[in-house]
């Protein structure tokens, strides 16, 4: 089964990003986690389009955009050098036109993705199959770093994959985003996950470096 | 099973609010039943954050606070004096963010309820049932009193109900809100409601008085 | 079962609509389909209610009215001479108050339609059934004329069948919106759709007069 | 030069309207100012619709409402048994059409107010002055009593009082309201106020009675 | 001193629009005045950027294109084949960014122009001058045709002629839209409006044939 | 004269922001201006206040945040570690309540500025004089770096500089945002204006270092 890591960039060091970037492709991450805000959908601004622009040149890990914007179909076109390789989420709560939101991203040439809140439930994806990559289950409330776990949505990642697997979708990766502490990540992965988004109670743990902390996450990650 | 009466205070006498209390307390109702209306979620204004602090301050009737606003987790930390037995209700359709409000509602240390208007589905609130104490049914369209009951929210009920018991949340009280007259409270107690909202067709009805009037809707409820 | 052909008004000349629907008369079509759009609900402007009330004074051909504007319950009454053949359609998230909107319609005294975009899922009409006369199923993402279809709504017609069947609602009718070329009519007629909204891919072809394509339509859905 | 009194009803005890409405029937106040809040256009619900029917009801105090809410116009009809002696205030900062919403608070058969926040200059109203009987300069920004003065508009009494004379409009009553205390209704009568706007600093002073209070208020605004 | 006349597009006939264009070309009109509305800004729908384009195909006379939409700086590259001798008019209430909007405008490559509700004073276009080739002062509040004249408007067309020459910027046309019929149309041009926007009671008035009422309609407003 | 240089913290790598901020000290500049964006105030997201709190972190250079976001005033609390030496302006365009808000940000212990966009008249802030340290007049409309000179602002500078002298508040800076190039600089001085927002026409110049860059700007600056 699909394992991958996608380090929260919200955690790094905003002043020195690029040395920060540096310990991430040492540590063999598989996707750089980015969050854009607009203040609307949730109440913060945090990363920006010219933030993931920058990245893109100076690095060759995949991206993980996640888009925590009101209709965010008006503001897919300002990313820059994004190829397949490639995640754009936007939410399931964020726009009344999700099938064509869904499809501008796909127009991107980029791998498409959903991310729903805790609060919102699977059916609202149904219909939405057909044109996703990725499913986010947001295991805490969108909008800051630092939160504790919803303790329901651990089910909810069960519930996703028995799902996907039932309506033969089984393709769909499920990616978490949200309190993936090392013990969270466990459960998760025995959930069904595929992509952890890990932050300061995993990659960016105190405890370790970057390198191990992420050793450390792959290892708990692909026991299951 | 439990059954309990819940008058709706836009009924009273808003120039003399305090001696339709002591009656209520007379009637001896289980809770106060307070409509806040923002004209924006609903169309409409009633009572207030005021209100409910000057109530709170002459009885000890629990209060039944049923918040009719957008984006009810901004509103949450004027009222004064709730505690345990109070409940305070959000509407699902109200919030991008419904998880994360109804932590903000359980903070507060009162009972924690979410509403829905009649069109909306019962799946809106599949994955929320950890968070919650009370389900509002609303059987009319929120926002004024008087209206004719939507006769497609008694099956709702008891399929809310027969939900609730299969998911393990027995525990959980369905509250009617809407056109609760002596006649539909009988059917919606057959459904399996538990908390009555009286207005001007039951408690308020001008062929008894207050303390008959809830003497007569408690037979009826507790009949079944 | 029942077939019907609506046309799409935006289709027409509008510089010459009188012409076009002598057209349509001749052409026995059952429906004028007419698109109300607000540049909020979706992005753009297209007809309008004195559009609507012109052509209904020139013609008896029902009209099939499809609002795709925000709030519809507060724009209801501007229509003059509707009646019990024509329908009002609005869309199931236009609204947070989608049973109190329908009972709107409903006031008006013609047919009550909800339309639901492509990512919708059905579960959000489960409590609306018993206000609907027509279900209208998006094909493609409102907004505009000339779009390709959505694949995965063929399935959901024939879902929303079987939902209605089992739920004993087999009255309500099925209508299909978006690129219903002479090959999709087929299929959606396979899948059980009752009223069909004929564009630039069928009706208004330009391989045929509208007589011709219109009679074209007619052959393929009535050939299931 | 005209002074009235007209003290908040957010000052009240709401458990004993009648009550106080009496003992301010006793002081021989002018008006009744009755707010009511939307929580957008300002953040905070107090007063209602509701409030003002039954306040009609009890006495003959003409009413002087206050609508803090977005688009009054759309809410002008709920108000019952106004007259010539009431006015009916709005925002000039909560309509892009606020003459209309003027001529539609006009034909309520009402005196008309428009009022403005403390950073909203006085050309706002410029090509209003045919539509008005009543301004109101907010002394405190709207939304909560007991606000501390916003010094720069006791300058902007005096400009308006000199707009008015100057352009004919001497009429045009000025009425201030927010943080009316006795050593501010002072100056507010030097700077040319008409209609004063009294809360917890004078009428609802717990240092006298609301007699003693409103007589005190009196003879300070009419010395100038 | 220029003096031309936009009858309103509103009123023809919208069944036969090409058939009324042939009698307004035969009428030697200046412009074709077009509504476009968007239910948000104001509360209706009337004309759009379709029926813009369809008028395009069929006739040279100049189009003056009037948005009354929110945010129209989203909106104006639906429009095809206009040129330098069409105008396109955006309101100031309509958009936080007035000068890019104009701006944007500009970029299409026709005349430029701004309209004031008849609330809006005129300091709001102040530091648009620059970017201007056309005002239009709303005579009445915008959304429907049939309206009363608001009779402060017409000084206002006097002031803003006086501010416009004062400042140097005398070229920019003044157009006055709402109720400009023949009686208003005298006043309106002693006060020095350029364009007049005719609707049912000039042009489309039942009392002359639309030639009949354009001659007479010219000769008011050339008298002066 | 006062004259300050504030580069836009947007033109910097944002890899690697605490080198360029070394350079920047190393050059001597009086402030960091630091653009906080919310897709909805304007198009587009940059800098966030957790960008703003690493800054302060790292450098003593006083702050010049730029807030280009909707109520302001709702997202004041985040930033930490301000003090009396740095700016924090947010639009006037951006809050009904826009005293309040200012209070507000006077309330952090902050330098308090407004800003108004090209297209607003200095008008809007005259009744806020008072409340203010710092004007921003935007010379570009607000949302992106690298566009051109709206020519009318430099004479808004001037009419600004004249109407704070007249008004007895000369204290109160001018800051200039937007293609504040070598060239526009010199006017912009000549104009009067305090505070220069640098960005890829200036201190950015790939024509020289940013120790040369801000060199040249200071003496053009300072000529006058």
């Amino acid at each position: 089964m699909i394992r991958k890591i996608s380090p929260s960039m919200m955690c790094v060091d905003l002043m020195n990003v690029e040395r920060d970037i540096r310990s991430l492709e040492a540590a063999q991450v598989d996707y750089l986690h980015i969050d854009i805000m607009d203040n609307h959908f949730v109440p913060n601004i945090t990363l920006s389009t010219d933030f993931v622009n920058s990245v893109r040149e100076i690095t060759d890990i995949p991206l993980d955009i996640h888009l925590m914007i009101e209709n965010p179909e008006n503001s897919l076109l300002a990313f820059k050098g994004l190829d397949a390789n490639d995640i754009v989420c936007i939410h399931c709560e964020a726009t009344r036109h999700i099938q064509r939101a869904l499809s501008m991203v796909r127009e991107l040439g980029v791998k498409v993705g959903v991310s729903l809140n805790p609060g919102t439930p699977l059916y609202m994806v149904e219909d939405l199959l057909e044109d996703l990559d990725v499913i986010i289950i947001m295991t805490v409330n969108p909008g800051f770093a630092g939160q504790k776990l919803v303790p329901a949505t651990l089910d909810k990642i069960r519930n996703l994959r028995n799902m996907l697997d039932e309506r033969g979708y089984g393709d769909i990766l499920i990616e978490v985003d949200g309190n993936v502490s090392f013990e969270h990540a466990k459960s998760m992965s025995e959930m069904g996950a595929n992509i952890y988004v890990g932050g300061s109670s995993s990659i960016f743990s105190k405890e370790g470096t970057i390198v191990e902390n992420t050793r450390k996450l792959r290892e708990i990650i692909q026991a299951v």
